[in-house]
């Protein structure tokens, strides 16, 4: 039995990608929180085992893997049921795509330490930084639903889950708390509906992690 | 022998990313620029292509891959010399995360589409975006150098050249033309020297390319 230890913050969206990336293999793991709302990421401590000081870090047997997406393909290198990934080349550059869109042109732009800056560093009010988050959740969800459209099924590629799933659902609960209209997006609800029904997903939702209590 | 298409951009990192994976595998390939400053990759007709509206798209055989990263799974998944990723598990997660740590945490951030955002609709100052660009420049490489450098030898990882020098070569080119210092990333700056020791590097550089002239 390996020894799985995840370092993840409640609401970070990439945390809870890697919660429902863990219950998908079905494996059990240790949660050590990390609060971002306390800058506990920034701790001597943390940084100690993680230089960059974000969330998450998995630790497997002590092997430190960061980066949500590269914990994705180590999980899949070790447990192969269910893949995160067709087997085809088409289909597995489509479903990276999608997850990358979600992960490279939409998360990064209101990552915590982004809406800081604007508010800190440049001052904005906090109308202005909403504004700003609403304006890259919609551009990318827009650019995600024309993408995976044509080939989406039941999830966001045919009718089995993969990485782009787990990557949507966390983006949308992020988006529904910054009140971004979600309407336009009938591909990505029916995936996130389908998703949110496998015990996997609902049990890596932030409220029902222990630190979000 | 495929046909392969690339839509692509000189000075776009991810466009850059992509010339040099195609000349490290070896492939020849149609380039049809689509122009950033004139918007080109709005028109109509590009967006009929990619409805994301983004460079770099390849097209192979018809079958059509966006998002950097997804590129090159594809073409590792076509083309086995060279490999982009190490082959065990542990060697491919810590070159996926310095790959994503370019891609997800530093590139996004100061695309063009965002840098024109701060300075159009919020209305800053170019001393204000270039100190934004600068920051979060800074902090990604901080990161990329503390990651990459226990593992680290002529490459980002070892002495073979992967994914993750694909993606730094282009983000160090990009960082230098908003004058980041760099002299606090010694990996870094040996790795970038060794790529661009290599013809496919060499080649793929935004200067070299026809739509520069």
């Amino acid at each position: 039995m390996s020894r799985i230890v995840l370092h993840d913050y409640f609401r970070s969206s990439a945390s809870y990608r890697v919660r429902i990336a863990l219950n998908l293999k079905g494996l059990s793991y240790e949660q050590h929180p990390v609060s971002l709302a306390a800058n506990e990421q920034q701790s001597a401590e943390y940084k100690a085992l993680n230089p960059q000081g974000f969330v998450p870090m998995l630790e497997w047997d002590g092997v430190r893997v960061t980066q949500s997406l590269a914990i994705f393909d180590f999980l899949d290198a070790h447990v192969k049921e269910p893949p995160f990934v067709p087997s085809d080349p088409e289909g597995r550059a489509h479903v990276l795509a999608l997850a990358l869109t979600v992960a490279c042109d939409i998360h990064p732009l209101n990552n915590l330490r982004v809406l800081r800056y604007l508010k800190g560093t440049l001052g904005h009010e906090q109308d202005d930084v909403d504004a700003w988050y609403r304006h890259w959740v919609a551009e990318g969800l827009t650019a995600l639903e024309a993408l995976a459209a044509p080939r989406a099924g039941a999830f966001l590629y045919g009718d089995t889950v993969s990485m782009a799933d787990i990557c949507l659902v966390p983006q949308l609960y992020n988006g529904r708390r910054f009140d971004v209209p979600m309407d336009a997006y009938p591909t990505l609800l029916r995936a996130e509906a389908s998703a949110l029904a496998l015990p996997a997903f609902a049990a890596a939702h932030p409220d029902r992690q222990e630190s979000a209590q």
